[in-house]
């Protein structure tokens, strides 16, 4: 093979490479999508759908005063819930549906009335049915307001129309 | 000591353990009565407390449409913030401000539209500033929904006022 | 039917649980000593198992100086190994094999050189392929040392030769 | 000020966090040191420390035998010490003394008989008292075996002498 021959074969590569990446991409969103159609409580919520990635993807959440407490902090659960919704958007990026198995949640600072918290979500390990996904939220500041990890496991069907 | 003295004794302290025992459940009456006052979050979602008594509680949450995606079933964060609402309730019962500091929640099977959630909270262990608490959700067949245990830190200040 | 009819059938039915719950035992111990007998790890700590019954079982070891860094306080790794060992030997008594999937423990209080630790395991769930099983450390002093919970799954295979 | 100013001003302060930096990593070495030398369980398990930074490590050991069930499989006993030594050495690097408060760990795949474990630590998140570190844990060819996930609180004391 000379050299120029090897120059077109990288290339070529680079190409399928960008090619699958754009069609992993394009699955990841329409996936998202089509979550977010049937999720009527993470739209009662008004989580907001940032960024979305094969794997990962970034929700956004304003604090009402409906889930606070007489204080104006925020209830642990609607922090969960963000993160929780987070964790599913990320891991249902593959065209293949997963439930939540089981979460743990770390809270680092309160969160307040009118705070919008980010949640972002990475995913950590996926083999065979599992997954882990690290998800951390933090409000405007860039203050970390928790650390949750989630474990998924697949369950049958898509989330999208065969063609 | 004759066995009249003792059993005299035994009465005396028997009632000392009762007296002890009806301070601490009306302190935890009424720690969760101040509670609940400043729960918007918990009073919004319909939560009821069905039970209380000193580092235990019970919490019930009907399943509305809202909480729960296309298909019926209920978003993991609300049943999440069902036993997170326990887990306060019952961890705040001594009259000594608590704050959830990492819980871990497991999913055994959906929860739909309709079902009556109750869960049940119980002290594992409380010791220092730290409490272990674990809170089972179960829906109106008896069925368990989610396995949850929180971990706890007291905080400064106290629930009711001072005399 | 007579009431005597009755109370013969009910006598026949408390012979059967009877029975049931016998050969349940006789499965449980069969198989803790098919576990233990293969379990290299278990034996060179000297771990001893005290009880076991369907889903639960209670094991000891001694705190030995290599299992302490230079202030004689145990390390966590091997109160995590001897709770780890009960819940092996827990969810593993019905002679389908098991394998721990996700495991917590929150330490409590420190363990010493010469302490006496026994994990005591019992089931919280079983459905499916999943169990989840929780394990009290606690030292020759009654005091708690860690709590466990455990997250198993079966895999294929059994523990006892067929007959 | 002249941008000849400026460009001193940069490169002294480019300087003094040089400084700052090697001083940290030098404490977080006399810290893993002192650690060391007081820590027969890691030492007598034969763990190496191959790579210190402030709130990071790599720790690793061969498994042997007696760390094995009878197919050779490694229990998850010794896979959670070697990830619990590479936390304590992260969350140690301070010289203010840490402990475990909490631990999780998920199982990926298997360890056999053999395998060199590698447990990479690095920090989460360090606020107050509290920290956050996840440790994964592969084997020689790579192969994730386990995420552990450990929270640490700090107590009294420091690690090595004052001067």
């Amino acid at each position: 093979m000379t050299s120029e021959d090897l120059q077109i074969t990288q290339h070529a590569e680079h190409q399928i490479d960008n090619l699958a990446s754009e069609k992993a991409q394009a699955l990841a969103e329409a996936c998202a999508a089509a979550l977010w159609a049937d999720d009527k409580a993470t739209q009662s919520l008004d989580i907001h759908v940032g960024a979305i990635k094969p794997g990962a993807c970034t929700l956004s959440m304003t604090i009402t005063d409906n889930m606070c407490n007489g204080h104006g902090t925020c209830h642990g659960g609607y922090i969960f819930t963000l993160a929780d919704s987070a964790f599913a958007f990320a891991c249902n990026t593959y065209n293949q549906r997963c439930v939540a198995q089981h979460c743990t949640i770390t809270y680092l600072n309160p969160a307040q009335t009118g705070d919008q918290l980010d949640a972002h979500a990475c995913e950590l390990s996926r083999q065979g049915r599992g997954g882990i996904y690290d998800i951390r939220v933090i409000n405007q500041l860039g203050t970390a307001i928790a650390e949750f990890r989630g474990h998924s496991r697949t369950i049958k069907g898509q989330l999208l129309p065969e063609d």
